[in-house]
């Protein structure tokens, strides 16, 4: 089967050489890679191992910033529910670049996109908000450096640059980025210019590190930006986190057995990796002794390689051990339980201490965010 | 040639009675007259002369008002530029409702609709919007009960009930009311949700007072009103004033010599009148003084009918003249360049007296506003 990769759906074995054709946008080389850790001395694991496999423009990002121009990383996320672990993957690396470069962080919570999309209330989506900012903050970011916004309370900063977005992309251009209807509410229709609006936070270049299928619609900034004075955005794209249950598509919050929950404790992660996580291994030990495991289509593996161990020297030793079938498809499930398990108890510890208002009002970069108005 | 009234068009002879038929709405009959004249003592002109011809639940309005649970007025303006004598018709109606009523009026200052409409920059809008706020407050409204707001500062306090109007808009409405199309702008598409928030600025009714065509843009907060919590909006719906150079049609701005200027000095207005104005006179005096003229489409009697003369003695006494021949052409005319001079004038005085500020900030409806958030 095709596979088919639109913002709102990935189906499929993904090609993702043929994607960065399709879409247009260029690969992440060796070269380029270099060209990142000149500056960062080290590459994290997620562009070591090609899970940030493509790009727009990361290379006049490094360009400006060779020439001391700098520029700011710009991320999002939906307030639709609880987050799980596929939402932070990007935000980790975010992390990552921010902490390595030093830049300004802006994260858009799109409090009114969801209440459009969504069959919900707006008290629902606000408490949603609320977590999930909380979440956010707790991954690590410089609360200095970092500003965290519901668009329904930053409106009043940013509607006037939010109106000349607006003037410039077309009912047509957001059917087709979109896949808008006459269905589609209007508010929902109007969404895309404000989705573009942080990239005008600064002159300098806004870089925005996202996966893949998120693409298109930076498309509409790309062809808006200059005309209102802004640069282009630029953008580092990954590939998808496979849902538990199967290689293919990637990790959604619409089935809650597919995704680890960030609430998820220590038996529930146990019970659904062991239950739904796809495995690369053979039916019987018997027959998994003799012919080994396949880690390219195991879950867990892949998990394990994306974004719970880092060592590369560890990790190979599972690859080699699974495919000579030493590894066990339950050991290698145990080995990824303990890891999302120690993963998720550290995030929740820094949850619990996480000052938010330092990231939404009183960090130096929140309040000189709320101090301007953009036009 | 059959006539034609959309909100963006008015063309042709209209027949106001097809049109009610046509719009569904209802006709301002002598009972209903009489109705409104029990709590106002008065008719003002124009409804006295059945220039306000036509309404939605205006009946509701009156009931309401009759059980002591009160309304409220709304009506706006898109700031685009200068203002004609056009634009303060229903403003001077409005005024007339408050005065009797002692209501709250809103007036919206629709910025950001004139920025997504017009090939224009924003900055132009901006100072259109803040000379047009001047002339709004010059009509003479209660500066405590009265709140004049432009949309781009009064979105902070607005953006949720904004969205959840939105919400319940979709894009096939919007394109079947508003005329959209694929190259619409998505900033012009949302703007109808903003047309509905005033109306959700109380709980009570909201009466919008405005010419008939703008009838289809509140079926659509007709449509969302009660779905969100609030009231239908009831309207009290009038003709068209004419342009100078006859009776067909409306006044529009988009040519300069069929309006009278808020700023046209008194020769502007004697020479565009005398130039102009269309007479219903005959071609030489002495087939007038034999024939007499026709008022009915003489643009100078219609608008000493509709604005400029209030006295039904003094009016009938120039249209008697007029019909019989006693009166000329030339002599009907210099009553109306007399009677706009001294209106202009007027105007003019009070809009250098005026303190803005009360309208849009200090005045008691105003500072109630700014603290209002609507959710």
């Amino acid at each position: 089967m095709e596979f088919e990769v639109t913002p709102w759906e990935v189906k499929g074995e993904v090609d993702y050489e043929k994607l960065i054709r399709r879409f247009g946008t260029k690969k992440i080389t060796e070269d380029l890679r270099q060209k990142i850790k000149k500056h960062t001395k080290e590459l994290d694991t997620m562009l070591r191992r090609d899970y940030f496999f493509s790009h727009r423009d990361l290379d006049l990002v490094l360009n400006d910033w060779e020439k001391g121009e700098g520029f700011f990383l710009y991320t999002g996320r939906g307030p639709s529910g609880p987050m799980h672990i596929g939402h932070l993957v990007p935000l980790i690396f975010t992390k990552w670049l921010q902490e390595k470069f030093g830049v300004n962080l802006y994260i858009e919570i799109t409090d009114d996109e969801k209440y459009w999309v969504k069959d919900c209330e707006w008290k629902d989506v606000q408490k949603y908000s609320d977590e999930n900012i909380k979440d956010i903050a707790a991954v690590g970011f410089d609360p200095e450096k970092t500003f965290i916004f519901k668009d329904s309370e930053y409106i009043r900063n940013v509607y006037p640059i939010l109106v000349r977005a607006a003037k410039k992309i077309t009912n047509s251009t957001a059917k087709a980025v979109f896949g808008f209807s006459g269905d589609t509410n209007i508010g929902l229709n109007f969404y895309p210019a404000y989705q573009t609006v942080p990239t005008f936070f600064e002159k300098k270049r806004c870089l925005i590190p996202c996966a893949i299928d998120q693409d298109p619609y930076w498309r509409v900034q790309r062809d808006i930006a200059e005309k209102i004075g802004y640069k282009k955005t630029a953008a580092i794209h990954s590939k998808f986190l496979p849902p538990l249950t199967g290689i293919d598509g990637k990790m959604s919050a619409s089935d809650a057995d597919t995704a680890i929950w960030l609430e998820d404790d220590e038996k529930a992660v146990k019970k659904k990796i062991n239950k739904y996580a796809f495995s690369g291994g053979k039916t019987t030990i018997e027959e998994h002794r003799r012919l080994g495991g396949d880690p390219n289509v195991d879950v867990s593996f892949q998990w394990l390689k994306i974004l719970f161990e880092n060592d590369d020297n560890k990790l190979k030793k599972i690859e080699t051990e699974y495919l000579s079938g030493k590894l066990l498809s339950g050991e290698l499930k145990q080995i990824l339980i303990e890891k999302i398990n120690l993963f998720l108890t550290e995030h929740r510890k820094r949850r619990e201490k996480i000052d938010v208002e330092k990231f939404t009002k009183t960090g130096a970069l929140a309040k000189k965010m709320w101090g301007s108005f953009f036009i």
